[in-house]
C-alpha cells in the first residue's frame, strides 16, 4: 500500500478513547504553553501587521484570534494564531527531529473545533494525532531534510495540520490521503529566513493550509495516490538524500511522540538552551556579573555553530540565533524570556560588551542536549559546570509548576493575574468541556 | 549585492512608460486567453468546491472571482482565480522553462488592481513585470529544479506574484526584497500531484501568497537579505544541482520573456502539442477515422515519455497527462479542448480502442517542440507528417484571430456570444481604461 494510504488508515483507525490519559494531559500542557507565548507576542510588530491584514480580509465571524479577539474565518484564525505561536521561538521542540509540533497543529484544531463545536476531548485528541503525524513525518526525513535547508516545522507541520483537521472532520482514509495531497504539495519553508519575520510564516501557513486541505478534501478535492512516497513525492523531492519509511506508521496509536516533546524554558531555539542553563546556574551560584567576568567559553555540539554563530546580531530576532547573545543575556539578566531578545537588548552596550567575551568550541562527543560552560573571572579564576540535559528536554521536562509560572508571567503581564487564572482553568478543564468556547473566550483580551 | 536586492532594484527601476507597445499588447493577449480558460472551467468539480470554501470565508467585498462573480478579499480572489486559470491546463507556456506564467500572476494583479483602483495600463505593466520575474526565476533554476521534481509554476510563480503586486503597490527595493522573503519561503508544489485536483493549487497559492507577501512587506514585515541567493535560499535548497545567476537580472527591462510565452491551442501540457498538431493535420488531410486507422506511431522528445506515458488514464485529468489519449482524441474528435479530457471521454469505448493503437518512440534528435507522426491505415498503407514547431510556440504563435476564436468558443459557451464580445472589448481597451472595473464586471456571469 502507498505510504500515504498507510498513514491515512492509521489515523482514521485511531479513536479518542484509545489515547492514554497522559497524552490528554500533555495535550493540555502544550495548550497552556502555546497560549502563553502567543498572548505574550500580541504586540510584536509583525503580529500587528498580520492581524491588520486579517482584519481587512473582513471574513465571517467563525473563529477567534488569540489576544486581539478578532473574529474571522477558521483558515485565517489558524494562520494568525500559528504565527503568534512561533514568532517568539518560545513554543516547544520535538527533540528527535527539531520540529516545533504545536504551532502548526493547535491553531488548526482550535479554529476548526470552535467553528464546528467539537467537544474539548475531541480537540485534545485531534491535536495529539496531528502532533504525532507531524513528528513522524519529521522523523521519516530527519536529518537529511533539515540539513538540505528546510525548516521542518513548516514542511512536516502541514501534514500534522491535515491529520488533525481531517481526523476532527472524520474524513475517510481515502479523503485523508487526498487531503495530504492538497496540503502536502504546499509543504514549504526554508532556513534562509531564520532571524526574520518570515520564519513564523511557516507554522502559520502549515496550520492554515492543512486545515483548508482537509476542508477541500471533505468536499471531494483530489490529490495523488501517494504524496509522501510517490516518485515525485515529499520524500523524493524534499529529502532526496534519504528517508525512513518505517518511522511513518510503525506502532502508530500505541507509541506517542509527545513524550519526546519539550516545552521551552527560553524564548529561542532549543540548540542554545543547555548553555543558557549553564550560564544562569554559574551566575546564580557565584554572583557573576558583567563587571567580574572576563570570558565565557562554551563546549558545544556542532549544531550550535551551524545555526547560531552570530557575533553581532543587529535585531532582536537575530539575537535568538546568536549563541553569543544568548550567553551574554543569560549572564547579565539571568533569563531568556522574549524580553532578552528585543532590538534594544541586542544593541544594549552592556550586553554587547559581554557578548564580545563569549566564545565556543565544538566538542564532538557532546549530544545536542549537552554542554560544558567555563567562565573566567576578571581576577583570572575560573568556574565551570556541565549540563547533561537542558531544562525542557524529554529527560528533564518542565514541571507543571514551572509551566504554570511561565504561563502566569507571560499572560499575567498582558491580561492581569485574574484573567490569566481563568484561562488556565479553562484549559485544564478542556477534556471535560462540551466545546472549546471557554478557552476561546478567555484567550482574548476583551473577555 | 545580494541577488534578491539586485532583482528588487531592477523591478523598482522599471517604469510603465519604458515598456514597448508589443509588451502591452501581449499582456492583453494573455488576459484574453486566461479569462477564456478560467470562465470555461467554472463548473469543474474542484472549482465548485474551492468557490464554496471561498464563499464560506465570508470575506469583505473588495475583489471579484471570475465567472461566479463572488465578491471577496483580494487574496481569496487571487487564489480562486489562480486555480481556475490553470485547472484545464489550457493557459500558456514559457518555452525556455516550461513555466505557466499567467496563472500565478494575472490573478494577483487583477485582484489588487480592482481593490486599489489602479489604472488599466498599470495593471498591464504590473503583469508584464511579474511575468518577467517568474520567467527569470524559472530560467535561473531550469532544468535542475524541474528535474528534481518541482512544479516550477508554483515555485517560481510566487516570485512573479510578489513582483507584480509589489510593483503595483510601489514598494521600495528594500520592501520588495522583504516581500520576496515572505513569499519566496512559501515556494512549493511537487510534480507528484500532476493529474489530480491539487496541481492547480500551485499557481492559486502562488498568486495569493505573493499578493499577501507584498501587502505584508508594505506594512513593514521582514524577510532575509537574500531569499534567492542566500546559503539556505531558494537556489541552494530548491535547486541544489545548479543555478544560473545571470538569468535573474541581465538586461532586465530591455528584453522581455513574454516573447517566449506561447498561448495554448490544446487544453493540456505543451509537451504533447506537436503530436496533437500532427495527428489533426493527417486526420483532416486524409479523412482518417477510428475505423480506418490501425496504428498511430509518434517519434518524440524524451520528455513526452517522462511526463505523459499513461496507457490507461482513468480520469479526465489523467488523460491530459497521457500522450496516448491526446493522440486518440485528436484522431477521433480532431480537437484538444477541455471537452476532450472529461472523465466520460477517457472512458469512452471508441477513444479507448484507438488509444490502444498509439505508441511512441524516442527520437533523440528532436527538440521538445518537434514530432514525426506516422499513421498506418487498416489497409496497411501509411501516411506521415513532420511538425517543426507546434501551434502556440514562440516560432509559430497563435494569431489574434485564432486567439479570439478560442475565446469566443470557450466564453460564448458559458455566457453567450454577446456577453463574450463585451468582455473581449473591455480587455482590448484595458490600456486606456482608468481602472479594471469593466473587465471585472464582464468576466462574471451576472453582468
Amino acid at each position: 500500500m502507498p505510504a500515504t494510504h498507510d498513514l491515512a488508515e492509521a489515523i482514521a483507525d485511531t479513536e479518542a478513547d484509545a489515547l492514554p490519559d497522559w497524552v490528554f494531559r500533555e495535550a493540555k500542557r502544550t495548550l497552556v504553553n502555546i497560549l502563553a507565548v502567543s498572548i505574550s507576542a500580541q504586540n510584536a510588530a509583525p503580529v500587528v501587521a498580520l492581524t491588520a491584514w486579517a482584519d481587512a480580509e473582513g471574513a465571517a465571524s467563525r473563529a477567534t484570534v488569540v489576544a486581539s479577539g478578532l473574529r474571522t474565518s477558521p483558515t485565517i484564525a489558524a494562520l494568525v494564531n500559528g504565527y503568534m505561536a512561533h514568532i517568539q521561538d518560545y513554543d516547544d521542540t520535538h527533540f528527535p527531529s527539531v520540529l516545533h509540533p504545536t504551532a502548526p497543529v493547535w491553531p488548526a484544531v482550535l479554529a476548526l473545533a470552535e467553528d464546528i463545536g467539537a467537544p474539548g476531548r475531541d480537540a485534545l485528541a485531534a491535536f495529539a494525532i496531528g502532533a504525532e503525524v507531524a513528528c513522524r513525518v519529521s522523523m521519516s526525513v530527519h536529518p537529511w531534510h533539515y540539513d538540505a535547508g528546510w525548516h521542518i516545522t513548516g514542511t512536516a507541520g502541514v501534514f500534522g495540520a491535515v491529520a488533525a483537521a481531517g481526523w476532527l472532520l472524520k474524513l475517510t482514509p481515502n479523503q485523508l490521503a487526498n487531503a495530504f495531497g492538497v496540503g502536502g504539495t504546499q509543504a514549504g519553508g526554508i532556513r534562509e529566513v531564520f532571524g526574520s519575520d518570515s520564519k513564523a510564516i511557516h507554522p502559520a501557513k502549515a496550520a492554515s493550509n492543512g486545515l483548508q486541505a482537509a476542508i477541500l478534501a471533505s468536499a471531494g478535492f483530489t490529490g495523488p495516490d501517494d504524496v509522501i512516497g510517490g516518485r515525485r513525492g515529499f520524500w523524493a523531492v524534499l529529502s532526496a538524500a534519504g528517508h525512513d519509511e518505517m518511522a511513518l506508521t510503525a506502532g502508530f496509536g500505541k507509541h506517542w511522540e509527545l513524550a519526546q516533546n519539550g516545552l521551552k524554558p527560553y524564548a529561542n531555539g532549543v540548540v542554545s538552551h543547555p548553555l543558557q542553563d549553564g550560564v544562569i546556574k554559574l551566575r546564580n551560584e557565584h554572583g557573576l556579573t558583567a563587571d567580574n567576568v572576563a570570558g565565557i567559553k562554551v563546549y558545544v555540539h556542532p549544531l550550535v555553530l551551524e545555526l547560531m554563530n552570530r557575533a553581532e546580531p543587529r535585531r532582536g530576532l537575530e539575537g535568538k540565533f546568536s549563541f553569543q547573545h544568548c550567553a551574554a543575556a543569560a549572564l547579565v539578566d539571568g533569563a531568556g524570556h522574549d524580553a532578552q531578545f528585543t532590538d534594544a537588548k541586542v544593541t544594549d552596550p552592556l550586553i554587547s560588551a559581554v557578548r564580545a567575551r563569549v566564545s565556543a568550541e565544538i566538542e564532538p562527543a557532546h549530544s545536542e542536549d549537552e554542554v560544558r560552560v567555563v567562565i573566567t573571572r576578571t581576577d583570572g579564576s575560573r568556574v565551570e559546570t556541565y549540563v547533561e540535559h537542558a531544562t525542557g528536554s524529554p529527560e528533564n521536562p518542565m514541571s507543571d509548576e514551572t509551566l504554570e509560572a511561565k504561563f502566569s508571567a507571560l499572560v499575567g503581564a498582558e491580561f492581569g493575574e485574574a484573567h490569566a487564572k481563568e484561562l488556565l482553568s479553562a484549559i485544564w478543564a478542556l477534556d471535560g468541556a462540551s466545546n472549546v468556547s471557554q478557552v476561546a473566550k478567555f484567550m482574548t483580551a476583551g473577555s
